[in-house]
């Protein structure tokens, strides 16, 4: 966020200043008043780096709370980090600033990253925003870091590896709907626990960092079965999903109850940011929760009580 | 731009298969595989990382051809790792696709990022894409190293410092104009030359890498006039400009020639690309060609051949 970027827009200067600034406190950012920011990585661990871009009305309902949109926005991020069981050192943002996107708006958008930073651990680095007749668009790139030779990769899962989550599935997809205002027959409090698990995602940090036996990862962005579908393909082995093993909220068990279809939204919608792995069947690893495993094949199967394979009409997740 | 990303947009997956990881070689994306890349720094150097966005109707005309758009995208970032002294590594980029990219768009641009590519010596190391309703924005993320401590700040200029850039100025403001089909009576040769130093910019990676003496230095995006001010600015230095002494090629000088008014826009332009630079008195480096001094005072004053202040009406550049 070099502050010649920002001058662009009559006033913004000062706003950028008040607002992004204080989020740029790492010695790495230089205040944003140089090109780029410098950071020395730590001796012996690999760099890792991700991108990941938001879009009004695609990524993010369009009158989606700024605060919100600032959060996820680097929650995502951060969560394919973890996903390589790297951790986060700090970001860029590049904002396009749709005609809506007003100086209440960043405000609120800047607290919303700030709040992100502080549960995080993450410093702003640098950035550059513009105006746009388009849509408000975010992207953000994370860096992090990773001991040299131990980031994770999607293509080793083996045969007869667990396949495990680090938390409840579907929370997201069924947050979705509740935060377009659906009660799926739910209590406030669950519609209101699924809509904060949509709109505030938290990244499993930690979980899987320097862990031996996690053979492959994924974040959970395109859902469950989509995204242990990735570490199938990459790995060159099947994965079947146990239905019932599949960790659930107590509110996404309720809304599941209420309209048993929505096992297959659980199942296979998105925007969960649980990690899913493979691991050594002889390894059992606090923060992992079986859900099935890994086998010689192909593509990914979802089995219930019985093992009897259950259909699922998508296999992941499409944007609206 | 992990997969899962991108199989968002009906048929794209394929399309980026083809176009992009071509561009992501490097072992360090993984085939843009994994949810992130991952490379190891070199041992003593410091990271260097920044961020610029380019936006259809904003910073490029809304018909450019998408490789020259790519090639953009790719070099003002590289151009701000040049005036941190940095050497690139490799990229990450967001793109949001508007509805006129179609095939034959992603197919151009990602031909010019090809070319940039191979001509700047860098990989694309991730990233991803979404559709928008909205102009086609192209986010990229460059990531590069310098020997640890050697970075070169915007606030180190001193009094009695030289003032050089390493190139021509004014070529990309005027054309800009030329791009736009503005002959400013000049020849077709001319005009050609301008409208690609416009549209494909050269980042001057290298000229201040490790150089001793060289002080604090900006890249002239904004225009000579207000990156030497950013220089003044965050250094606490006057900064004069002699008018006679900023190099112009010849097809600028032509243009000025035809009409003096636009020295003007030569000196206060943006998009040339080049760095400024403030030097210790006593260097004489290869590359650096001066155009002024530093001085104790603040805020940036050009003189004409007698040493009196030029009347300026802008301080900087704005995007139209």
């Amino acid at each position: 966020m070099a502050q010649k970027r920002i001058a662009r827009r009559s006033g913004e200067f000062d706003l950028i200043a008040r607002f992004f600034k204080p989020l740029a406190a790492d010695a790495a950012a230089r205040g944003l008043d140089d090109d780029a920011a410098v950071f020395d990585p730590p001796p012996g661990r690999s760099l890792v780096v991700t991108t990941d871009m938001l879009s009004a009305g695609v990524h993010f309902l369009p009158r989606a709370d700024p605060a919100d949109i600032a959060w996820k926005a680097l929650a995502v991020n951060l969560s394919d980090l973890a996903a390589m069981g790297a951790a986060p050192v700090g970001y860029t943002l590049a904002l396009a600033l749709g005609d809506d996107a007003d100086d209440a708006w960043i405000a609120a958008f800047a607290s919303g990253l700030g709040a992100a930073q502080a549960a995080f651990g993450v410093a702003l680095l640098g950035g550059d925003t513009t105006a746009t007749p388009g849509p408000t668009t975010v992207s953000v790139t994370a860096i992090g870091t990773v001991e040299a030779g131990c980031a994770v990769p999607r293509s080793g899962a083996r045969p007869r590896d667990i396949v495990c989550v680090t938390g409840t599935i579907g929370d997201g997809a069924l947050g979705l709907r509740t935060a377009q205002g659906e009660t799926l027959g739910l209590s406030h409090a669950d519609a209101a626990y699924l809509s904060a698990r949509y709109t505030r995602p938290t990244p499993r940090l930690g979980v899987v960092d320097g862990v031996a036996g996690v053979h492959a990862c994924a974040d959970v962005s395109d859902g469950l079965v989509a995204d242990a579908g990735h570490i199938a393909d990459a790995s060159g082995v099947a994965v079947v999903i146990e239905a019932a093993a599949v960790p659930l909220s107590d509110a996404a068990r309720a809304a599941v109850a209420a309209d048993p279809t929505l096992l297959e939204t659980v199942l296979t919608g998105g925007d969960d940011y649980e990690l899913v792995c493979a691991v050594a069947p002889d390894m059992m690893i606090e923060g992992l929760i079986p859900v099935g495993r890994a086998e010689a094949g192909a593509g990914v199967t979802v089995v219930d009580a019985d093992g009897i394979p259950m259909p699922l009409g998508r296999a992941g997740w499409t944007h609206r």
